[in-house]
């Protein structure tokens, strides 16, 4: 584990939001908290799926950004290693011991391109996505001045409309010249349908994803009689991995919010209707908060505002608590309706961020809770590496 | 200045997104650029401003977070010192060497009063807000417990609805109360009416600054009636500061957007009805993004998504092109439309930001340009510092 254990010069507040043993209550606010037991249950089931569904999970590294949480998720949900968005990132993991990366994105920069060639001294498995011809040169020439390797998945854009190639055709031209390309090997398929995720009903959701599926079996089955070998078909997020799952196309998961739940992923449906957050997953991810002003007396002030949470999902829920609600967010503050008055400055709250993806970014400390302790600090390891 | 000078250790991509001497060209991205000659031009002018209307400019930290940038405001700006919002960030401004530091804020819980009564012994002027008179003996204990003096703004919610008192009735007890503790002292009022500021005209803005001028004005009237003496008045945006300048009542200012603008702020109107970005103020702040994919022949993803940026007011605007147009933003990608098919992979566009202060606070590092070269390297010193 990459937790950090000497605390010898860090001082809370300055540096960190708290220390190991402190109780929940003192935690300087706002911060970051995870609840380990909700945590570790999560990683554990969505490991145990995966293997009962004779699957690969490559855990999303890109939601959490911490090595801390990438290992645990090895360690008790089974996880191959993780997929990321940018070679910054990926830069961290594989310095943090993940030994598989994938960035699920495309490298065009040709400083990043050579960045990423060098990765694979390091010891881990580098992947790459592709959904252009012109980008093979690049990666063949930057593993070629390396003398390393690089595996490429080709990307399809099975219907978030954005990256990725949009027939067979595409695919088969694309794995021809990797694989007459020097140091780079085709490894497989990336087809995340990214748009569909957060619809509110199972069967709203199942309609796209078997389009999706019908678009990747067709380019595998196309590769297949072209004699292309793909050793991996990668995709599946928290709203869809049951179908990947049960596809017989796919053979690689990609969940990330599942570990710690959100608010907008949580109201998604599952197959009998049910909110996602009211038994699949549990909310382990929380930010941490403290009132701060109560001036008037139906409205309380607390201390997470912009700067300690992304809402472009939306606003957060207060957690546990159907009294009061958090109503607006300014750069600093939040504003808590609180009618009955049931709030006096320093009581705390624990708020369910909107989206836990660009919540966690903004921060640079997990602080880990078990019982009201604190019980480790994790950094948020490739915080602000989106380049 | 605290710009990194020694970049021996660092690596770019990895570490920093640039180094000092590159072509502006090859600056990883997404990163945040600032246009060193529109941002110095911006300081000199507010700075002018503020001297020719007598006022005290206490540029606001917060929206900035960088001590290299508070200090070129105090050098070409004639800045008197910072107001900043949480008791991390001014412990940041302390330890880089500003004098004068106004959290301009709350602060309630035990261990951050206990942090903040700690701040004067490293050498500067230390002072908080107070709204509520329970605040008044734990600030005092504190200073005692430390030896130090702390100096203390009462705030009025002048119209923003959050903080502050309510009353000329409660500025006069709580100023009284601080007079009468040990270690505190009352220096004067915080007015800040941040509701008005982003009011699209000059008229709707002044009708605001109207009644929160007339609070003022009785509150420190009141003070006078009473034999208090009240050294500061304190409060002004970019939206607001001719208005405060010219009241007879403040005699300092807090304005922050100003020297770097936003697509937000950008839109307001001055007294002539004018964009202010259209020569009241230039845009001196920008993320840097690069085209990553370019599979559908109108639409361009460049690499700069929700980690790069707050949109909590609006999407980011391209700079100085009307052909493309940002029109949706994920975590890791934007999509912008390109229906004359201008844009190639690998072309670089600046982005105005939507909302200046959450977009600085989700990068490490300000890449300072001039004439297309990197010119310095500047840490968001206080990023994260929410706590």
């Amino acid at each position: 584990m990459n937790a950090v254990t000497n605390f010898e010069n860090l001082v809370v507040g300055f540096d960190v939001p708290a220390l190991p043993g402190m109780d929940e209550a003192d935690i300087q606010t706002p911060a970051l908290v995870l609840d380990l037991d909700a945590l570790e249950r999560n990683i554990k089931k969505m490991g145990d799926y995966a293997k009962a569904h004779g699957m690969r999970h490559r855990v999303h590294g890109k939601m959490h950004k911490s090595v801390d949480v990438a290992k645990l998720q090895e360690d008790l949900g089974g996880a191959v290693g993780v997929c990321c968005q940018k070679v910054s990132e990926a830069e961290v993991f594989v310095r943090g011991g993940i030994k598989d990366v994938l960035v699920s994105n495309q490298v065009r920069d040709p400083l990043k391109i050579d960045r990423l060639a060098q990765l694979p001294k390091l010891g881990s498995r580098i992947i790459v996505c592709v959904d252009d011809l012109a980008n093979v040169a690049d990666l063949s020439a930057a593993a070629q001045k390396h003398g390393t390797e690089l595996e490429t998945f080709i990307e399809i854009d099975c219907g978030a409309g954005r990256c990725g190639v949009n027939s067979t055709a595409d695919v088969i031209e694309i794995a021809k010249a990797i694989n007459a390309a020097d140091n780079l090997k085709f490894s497989g398929i990336q087809a995340y349908q990214g748009a569909m995720q957060h619809l509110d009903t199972y069967e709203a959701r199942k309609e796209k994803l078997d389009v999706a599926i019908g678009m990747v079996k067709a380019a595998v089955d196309g590769l297949k009689a072209e004699g292309i070998a793909c050793e991996l078909v990668s995709g599946g997020g928290t709203g869809s991995y049951y179908f990947e799952s049960n596809s017989g196309v796919y053979n690689e998961l990609q969940c990330g919010s599942y570990a710690f739940m959100d608010a907008d992923y949580g109201r998604i449906l599952d197959k009998d209707g049910k909110r996602i957050d009211q038994g699949e997953w549990e909310n382990a991810f929380f930010i941490l908060t403290s009132v701060m002003s109560h001036t008037k007396a139906d409205k309380a002030i607390v201390d997470a505002g912009l700067k300690a949470q992304s809402i472009d999902s939306g606003l957060p829920v207060v957690f546990g608590r159907d009294d009061v609600e958090y109503i607006k967010c300014s750069d600093e503050h939040g504003v808590v309706s609180d009618p009955d008055g049931a709030l006096k400055v320093n009581d705390k709250l624990r708020l369910v961020p909107g989206h836990c993806d660009p919540t966690a970014n903004v921060h640079d400390w997990y602080v880990g809770v078990r019982n009201g302790k604190v019980e480790t600090l994790w950094p948020v390891s490739a915080r602000g590496k989106a380049f």
